[in-house]
This record gives structure tokens, sequence and C-alpha cells, in this order.
């Protein structure tokens, strides 16, 4: 990671950082409704410049059979998606593609790590994929592809997309 | 539609019928935490026996884009895929995989509306894909695959995934 990425990754203007509790130092994004909603869901870069996502399962991510509902896991994914391109998005960007595996349950209480990796990074088109674990347990794999959107007036505040 | 599977259709025990507003009539699953707080979601049958599924977009469902986020499209998607399925489900399934394009936006206020198909239903598998538009505009495809759960022990009241 050279500083300019750095930068990219930390000038996001919704970027709220954790002050309390198990996330403490954790990044979130919050002008974005459906994620304040349904999270909080957190990012943060490690040392190694690898970036890793997590939130801790509450009651309202549970279907009926008390596991995590599947749209919580692809929720918490497409999450994932922005966090790890975050470092080269550099602007606002959406989802176009997004694929996945459920391979096991989650129940409440349990923390949800997500991490991934860019598997290439276009000029229009930013490709990914990632992981979701329970400790040991892999829970969920996905695949996911951003489009770079381009500004098409001065940058306004809160036009980032996710 | 023989008698057997609409019976299969109507009788899960979470089922909760709209009494009131423009969905009055249609269905929906009350024994999920996840869906309860995202929705509600509906579903009804047409009397052709296509599956019909639908949300209102409120504030909740928006990215800092003021734009539906996309895992709420995913989640509402996955509410579609059990929503096809239920004909030919006749107890719990999980989602085992499942993959979207997203084709265009929804903005608040907007009625979503979900329709597919089963493209094959096997003893352990049902395959199904669907289509989100937002009147004639097409937003979003989808195609995801159910695994049926089998009952280790005599059904408890519940027991439904979704």
């Amino acid at each position: 990671m050279d500083d300019l990425t750095k930068s990219a990754f930390l000038n996001r203007p919704d970027l709220h950082v954790g002050t309390e509790g198990e996330f403490a130092g954790w990044r979130t994004w919050s002008r974005n409704s459906f994620l304040s909603h349904n999270g909080p869901f957190w990012h943060r870069m490690d040392d190694d410049g690898q970036m890793r996502c997590a939130f801790r399962v509450e009651k309202k991510h549970l279907n009926g059979m008390s596991n995590v509902h599947g749209g919580a896991f692809m929720a918490f994914a497409d999450y994932c998606l922005f966090a790890i391109a975050a470092p080269v998005l550099e602007g606002p960007g959406v989802t176009v593609s997004f694929a996945c595996e459920f391979l096991d349950a989650a129940r409440e209480g349990e923390l949800v790590e997500g991490s991934g990796e860019i598997t290439r990074a276009g000029g229009s088109l930013i490709f990914l994929r990632g992981l979701l674990k329970s400790g040991e347990r892999s829970l969920f794999t996905f695949s996911g592809t951003i489009k770079r959107v381009k500004r098409r007036a001065p940058a306004v505040a809160g036009s980032t997309t996710k």
C-alpha cells in the first residue's frame, strides 16, 4: 500500500470510526440507510494491508430457523466488496453483479468475519472475491463486480454509493 | 396447479395475509426477524398460477445515493426464491447458491415487483430464476438454488427456514 491509496481509503466523507466496545477503532460508513438499518457492519485495514470486515450477529439478522438469513449474509458481503475495493475505488461505485454460495449456518452472537481480494481493478470495473467465516468455520463464498461511477458534475458531499 | 400443491402453498404455519392498504390480500411470512426488519415483502399467486412478489421502497432500503441498496434487492430476491418455490417446497429449505445482475436503480416510493420460475425441481435441489421490475423497467435479474431440508424429527412449529 502506498500513501496515495491509503489516503483514498481514509478520505470517504461518510467514514465513521467506532469509539467503544469490540469494534473500537474499526470503520464503517454512516450515510446509508440500508446498512445503518442492518448493521453496523465494520471494516479495518490490518498492518499487512489486508482489509478485514466483521459484524456481530443480532436477532434482526436471523431467519425463522434462528440462523443468519441469506439476505443478511448477502448484504454484508456487498459491504465487504466496497470495503475491499476502497483502496482503489477513489470515488462512488455500484455493484453490477454478485454471486455466492452458502456453506454453513451462523447463529445469534457469533462474530462473522469477511475477507477477500481484488482479482482485477480496471478503469471501469473492479472484480473481487471473498469469504465469510465464523472462527475457523467457512460460512459463505462470494464474488462481485463493482462499476466505477463517473462524476457528471463537481463532487457533491454524500454522493458516495454504498 | 393441482389441489395438493395449492394446499402446500397455503399451509406454511407462519403465513400472514395483509388486511389493509395496497397489499391487502397479499401474503408474507411473519416468523423471520431479518425479513420483518427489512420488509414487509409480499407475495401472491395470480389466477394463472404465476407467483408475484412486491415491496414498496422505503428510506430504510436506500444507499448513500438514495437508490435501493444492492443488499436490499438481494434480500428481496432471496424472498422471491422461496415464494416462487413455495408450491413445490412443501417443507423447510435453505438457499445454497445465488447470483444476480444489477441492471438499473430504483428510488424511494417505487413499487418493486418480482417474478420468476422454477427451472428444475428435484428431490433435493430446486433451481429458480427471476426478474425484478419497477413498472416496465427491468432492475435486477437473479438465479438461485434451494436445498430441501430433511426433517430429522417430527415437524416442529416454527422450523420453516425463510
